[in-house]
Parts: structure tokens; C-alpha cells; sequence
């Protein structure tokens, strides 16, 4: 028997899985059971150049563009789903979930967003919704988390999962060039899209940690509260700062389930979030460059263990929607089924939280933070600055006081402020209330520490 | 109904795989389906400190010297050997395999060597053989190459997977002690065993690319088809010289499958290797220090990704022993049972390799070395060098001539010479006839380079 694939969109993933499938020779060789059967495009004229490609052909009249007779074809067994964005993806997974299909997607939007009512349909028919793709493009982390790290208590996955910000901030790094520029030239080699706000402004890392993090934890996450902070603020004198103190900055997603505290009545809220920080030149991820992503597991018993490798492109996301077809397939070939005539869905496998985790408010979290002050250049400045932290017991690891780089006016001075780890509640008051200090020019950077 | 484990050896994995079953919470749901119903141990007198930790208890009198009795035990579904060694693992997991159990084991050396045995016999009853433990503890790359990476025609493994050489490089890099006096140090401090042959002259890492090499290309690998040399001859010249170069030395286990040329008849034959390789200090397996293991792999057409972690101890080795008894603990939930009332066995994650790889001979192999001569001061030293190179095709890349470091004797000079890519059956050749040259005084060193 051969496993039927319907193949959503074919675009650089979609014509990536449709190369392998047609040429399997080399890979593993359950590959030689499965087939596609069609491929729903929008636009049957734009000319189409994989049926040449490998040792298998589609079949005459591949493609259409009537999706949802693929999501509903009673000879289609698994769906693959690569078109990307809400609608009509949504739509056209839900209907397939309602045909009995098994679902492969590569669409993290879809799944931060809608993933409560994919799973729950999923579970009441008996299919799996694989999602391999849809976090760091080829890096098996997804599986990781489900199979091969379950026995541990996860305690915090640390990534690197936007390659566009990564670029941007490596390129800032190498080159001292401005934000813009580099966003522009990322822009013409296809690193960026046009309109670049889901990556810029950490919209697509928050997707992604939303969907690590339920699978860390075990719980389903409310995409909104995921504190979310890009990279547009940060300026070539916060990149020199950082490499003379020895750091890095680079755009991380964090998910992390805080220690639990004796007295605390709500140990069991996550702490999540994505945002700029400055990392440890030596730490693992400080070397994880370009386009490059990465994601770091802590866990009990496990320690830390590190995966990194393209998390975009053609390939690499190609290759995590034909593991997670091939995953599929042989489990079907081998389950029972349950009396509806459904498979037995492999635990492993599945996705079946219920409930919604608790996400700590950022105020609550505990952060070391970076600040770059601009002062007016007069006596007590750096006292004004003390105290107000004082105030709000903030401990200061250091202070730095030098020119203001930003100004050439001699009555300005910088101050550059590393904190002790501190509720964020607290940094954040002891913050406005600096800005209303007569003494205080302006505030133009404050990063976390990891 | 529950799982029942037998759990062979209660040594340092052995107690960490029972602290992870016997203390669930927080963990994989599924493990509250799981439960140890006996363990093995060669003494029953010795104290044993696992039954007060965690949430659940063992049962009374789980402990037995009586190891046969587990594995022919008609109760218990899967077995887990973590005594390690040849023997009496080889006959206790054959007994098991032949009373219908399946095993998860952590023993390379076992698996290395009679591998071809324990999976015919597996494959003929219809049980699952699981080895993630058996290479590089707790990172996931048995999974990873099984499933994860299944689509990917794979073109290269690359590896530091034996974790007390790389201890003893590290600290030789970074301290510049010698050798000996680290080496006494790891076996202090229990990185190394009292004989460390298997892990200095890389027996165990081996071990361990025939496991993964295996897995990555679909054939069986006899062990002794592997070229293996170890680092017992490295010495603090060759790390000095490395470093100036912008080199670190790393063991580093290699699999790779050669570009298949044109002319070649023999264009299947792996390049599978072990061996100190001089690694640019830029590359991401440079930075992987200590105890810690790394393994990078290259396929098509995912490129290459990277997975690093703790390669030994109890937490993360458990870690991945109790992952592979998930897997077949999810997988035997759904599966249909075949005719003789055995599961069926999920192609993804059974070995069913039966045919024999073949392996290049190292001369075949393509190679860059690094060379350090010491040589007598006199005229045409490098004249006679580059003449016996030329006369065999090894084109050279760099020659610096400098005092020698080694002797005080005026009478000796030092040339290190970076050959480029070539056969090293040529480089060999060439080096064959230098050691005979009257200017020559001795060859302290030949390292290749990646």
C-alpha cells in the first residue's frame, strides 16, 4: 500500500518536499511507500519546474487549484499544509482534520494562533498534526521535545529562532553598519520580507517560543502573554558597548519554568518572553551567526544540550515536513485501530494539552538588565541615579560613567549601569522615576542580561 | 495496564534510569505507565540508596543476583542493560530477545561488536533493540538519524564523541600540562577509567561512529574496517603549534560517504575514521570543551546541523535510556500485533540493516595533514622534503623552517609542513621515504586537518 500525500502550496517549501518525495533513492526507504497525489496552488499558469526533477514523476494534472479538493479527497492520507499565514490555511487544515487526514505543517502563525482549536479537532478525530517545520527550520527540535528529551523536567529552552534579526544583528556585529542599511540589504537577498515587522518586531520568535514551550511544558500558551520586544531600537553604539564589555547581542526566545519558591503561591507560572539580550561572548549561542538558529534544552536530568542548523530555506524546512511524513507513515502502517476505524494515535506523537499555562507578567520576572543613560553633565548625576535605584532595591553590579558618544555637546555624559539580578517590576520604577530626574537626558537603551 | 522494566546493572546509568521511574512528576505522562519490576545486580550485599528517592517505591525484594531470571521473566515487557562490557550483557540481551523482550541498552562496545546478532535475533522474534544511550548520553542523535533526519540523504558525520580525550585536549590547550599528568588528574577526578586504552586510543569512539555511521548510511560496519588512532602522542609542541596556526586538536570520529566520482567503480565505500584532526579554531566543533560531546551532521538537503550535550554521566545517559523505553512503551500501545502475537514493528525505529558497508582503506582516503620534522641543520633539507613530497603528488601548502623547540643541539631545525588535499596513500609513500633521508632526524608529529 502507498501513502497518499496532498501537497498545500508550492512554493520554496512546498517545491523542497515535493524534490525529495520525487527522488528518494538514498533516503530512508519508507520514502518509496508515499506519493504525492496533488498539489494545490493558486495559480495553475505560473510555470512549474519539479515534474523534470528526480527518479519519480507527478502524475499528469498534479496540480489545482481547488484546495479544498484535496483536503477532501477520500484517497488523500496525509495533508501537507506549506502555504503559510491565518486564512485559508486554517480553514483548509480544519476541513482536512474533518476528512479523517493526517496533517503536516510547517505554519507556526497558524499554530501560535489557532492551535487550541487544531489540536482539539485533531484529538476527536484521531489524526496527527505534525509540526516539525514550523520552529528551526531542519533542526529536529520538536521531536526532541516530544520523544527523545521526555524523560526529563524541562527547565528552560533558550533559542535563537529568527533568522532575519540574527543576520541583522551579526552583520551589526562584523560590520558596525545601522540597522536600516543591513535591513535593506537583507531585504534584496531575500533574508527579509518586504514588510519585515513579524521578524523585526519578534512577532514570529513569539510564535515559535509559544509553540516550544507548550511542548515543553505540557501546557498550551496564550500567544499574547508573551512579552515581545524586537530589535528596531538597538543602534551600532549599543553593539560597541556590548563587544567592550564582552557580550553579544542577539535576539533570544526564552521560556523558562522558574524555580519553585517555598513561600510563592504561583510556582507554576512560565516565564516567557523574546527580546534583545546581551549574551556571554563564550556562551554557546554567542558563535551562532546569520541566518543560523539555534535552541538550547535545560533539563532534569538531562543538563544542557544545544541544537543548531538553518532555520529557513528550501532544504532545511523540506526536511523536517518529509521526517515528520515519514513519522506518520510509520506509525500508521503499524497501529491498530480504535473502533471509529481511526489509528491509535502514538502518544509520543500527539499533541493533547488541555490546559492553559500561567505566564508570569515580565514585571515579575527576575532580570540583569544593561542601561545606557544620557545625563546632563553636572554634579550628583550618578548619586540621582543610585539612590532612585536604591529606592527600588536595585543592586548595582556596575557603573561607568564616560563622554556621551551620541552628542557632541560637552554638557551631556553617558552612563552605562549593569544591575544585579532584580525583579523587573522594580528596575521598571526605579526607571520612571529617573526619567523624571532634571539631571536625566534621555535613556536610550536598556537590554537584558542572560 | 502498566509497562514492566527489568533493569540490568545498577551502577551509575542504572541508578540514574531508576531515579527518573521512580520520581514521574513533571516529566512524560506516560512514565506513570511504566514501572521497574526487578533489578539486576552482581551483589545483593552492597548498599543500595535508590528505594527512599521519589514518589513511588520498589517493589519488596526488587533486587536479584539472579540476572537470567529477569530477562526469561514472562512479566516483564522490556529489558534494560546498563551492565555494560561484553560479557555477560551479549548473553543476557540474547536470552531476553529470544523470551519476546525488548531492550534498551547503553552498551557501545556491545552493540559495536555483536550488533549484527542481537538485531538478526531481534528481527526474527519482533522485538525493538533501542541504543540512544549508547552514543553521546543524553544528545539525541540515535533519534535525530533514525526519524528526524530520515529524509536527508546523509553525507557526513562528524563527531566528538569520547568525552576524556576531549577533556584531556581541553585542559592541554588551555593549561599546557602535559598529557600524563592530566591524563592522571581525569582519573582522579573519574573522567577516565584506571585503563584508559578505550578511551586514549579511541576503541570507544570507534565504537560509537560504527553505531552512528550504521544509522546515517543503512548498512552494517564492521569495526575492525575503521581506522582508529588516539591521542596518546600528542603533545604540548603540537598544541603550541596548533594554536599559532589557528588550529585546536580534537579526537574527532568521522563517517562520511565520498562524492561518488565518475571513474570510481568504487564509489560506495565510506570514509569512516578515528583519529586527532586539527579544527579550525572558528568552526562550531572548536568550541566544544571538557567533557561535553558534539556531533555535526551533513545531509541533503537539510545542510548541516549541529547537536551538543553531555556525552556520559548517570543523568544523562538515563536520560536517554528512559526516552528509548518511552518510545517503545508509545509504540507498543498502538501497535497491531502481527500473526505470532508480536507487535509490529515500526520501521522508523528498528535496525534492519543487513548488508555489510564497505569501508575505504585510510590510503584511499582524501586527507590534508599537518607534518612537524625535525631535521639536521644543514643545506637542501627542504629541497629534499619537497622533492620526495613532489615525486609522490603531495602538493604542499605551507613550509615554515624554525629552531627546533625539541632539542638544544644546534645541530637540529624544525619544519612544519601543511600539505594540501591529498591521497593519503601518496602522503604516506612520501613520508615512508623521508624517515630514510640522511638530513632527517625524526617525525614528532603527523595531524590531519579537516
Amino acid at each position: 500500500m502507498t501513502y497518499k500525500i496532498g501537497l498545500l502550496g508550492l512554493g520554496t517549501v512546498g517545491t523542497g518536499v515535493a524534490n525529495i518525495l520525487l527522488d528518494p533513492e538514498g533516503r530512508n526507504p519508507l520514502l518509496h511507500e508515499i506519493e504525492i497525489k496533488q498539489v494545490g496552488v493558486r495559480s495553475l499558469t505560473k510555470p512549474r519546474s519539479i515534474k523534470s526533477l528526480g527518479d519519480r514523476d507527478l502524475p499528469e494534472d498534479y496540480c489545482t487549484d481547488d484546495l479544498m479538493s484535496i483536503v477532501t479527497d477520500p484517497d488523500i492520507d496525509i495533508v501537507v499544509e506549506v502555504i503559510g499565514g491565518i486564512e485559508p490555511a486554517r480553514s483548509l487544515v480544519l476541513k482536512a482534520i474533518a476528512h479523517g487526514k493526517h496533517i503536516v505543517t510547517a505554519n507556526k502563525a497558524l499554530l501560535a494562533r489557532h492551535g487550541d482549536e487544531i489540536f482539539t479537532a485533531a484529538k476527536s478525530t484521531g489524526v496527527y498534526v505534525m509540526l516539525e517545520a514550523s520552529v528551526a527550520g531542519g533542526i529536529p527540535i520538536v521531536q526532541a521535545l516530544k520523544q527523545a528529551l521526555g524523560a526529563n523536567r524541562i527547565t528552560s529552552l533558550t533559542g535563537i529562532i529568527n533568522g532575519t534579526t540574527n543576520y541583522i544583528l551579526t552583520r551589526m556585529h562584523e560590520a558596525g553598519e545601522s540597522f536600516e542599511s543591513i535591513l535593506a540589504d537583507a531585504q534584496k537577498l531575500g533574508y527579509a520580507e518586504a514588510d519585515p515587522t513579524a521578524d523585526i518586531d519578534g512577532f514570529d520568535a513569539a510564535d515559535k517560543i509559544a509553540i516550544l514551550a507548550s511542548l515543553a511544558f505540557g501546557d498550551r500558551i496564550k500567544l499574547d502573554r508573551i512579552y515581545r520586544e524586537g530589535i528596531r531600537n538597538i543602534t551600532g553604539t549599543d553593539i560597541k558597548a556590548a563587544t567592550e564589555l564582552g557580550f553579544v547581542i542577539k535576539l533570544l526566545a526564552i521560556a523558562r519554568r522558574p524555580e519553585i519558591s517555598p513561600e510563592s503561591s504561583e510556582s507554576q507560572e512560565l516565564d516567557i518572553r523574546v527580546h534583545p539580550t546581551l549574551i556571554p561572548k563564550h556562551h554557546p549561542l554567542a558563535s551562532i551567526n546569520g541566518v543560523t538558529n539555534a535552541v538550547t534544552v535545560s533539563g532534569d536530568p538531562i543538563g544542557e544540550v544545544v541544537f543548531s542548523g538553518p532555520g529557513a530555506g528550501s532544504g532545511a524546512t523540506a526536511s523536517a515536513v518529509v521526517a515528520d511524513i515519514l513519522s506518520v507513515v510509520a506509525a500508521l502502517k503499524t497501529s491498530q485501530q480504535n473502533h471509529q476505524d481511526h489509528p491509535k494515535i502514538n502518544q509520543l506523537m500527539g499533541c493533547s494539552h488541555q490546559h492553559y499555562a500561567s505566564v508570569q507578567s515580565i514585571d515579575k520576572t527576575i532580570n540583569q538588565f544593561y542601561v545606557r543613560f544620557i545625563t546632563r553633565n553636572q554634579p550628583g548625576v550618578i548619586g540621582d541615579l543610585g539612590t532612585c535605584f536604591g529606592k527600588h532595591l536595585v543592586s548595582l553590579e556596575s557603573v561607568l560613567q564616560k563622554p556621551s558618544l551620541e552628542s557632541s555637546s560637552e554638557n551631556l555624559a553617558e552612563v552605562v549601569i549593569v544591575t544585579q539580578r532584580v525583579i523587573e517590576g522594580n528596575f521598571q520604577a526605579a526607571l520612571a522615576e529617573i526619567t523624571k530626574l532634571p539631571s536625566l537626558y534621555n535613556i536610550p537603551t536598556v537590554i537584558r542580561i542572560l
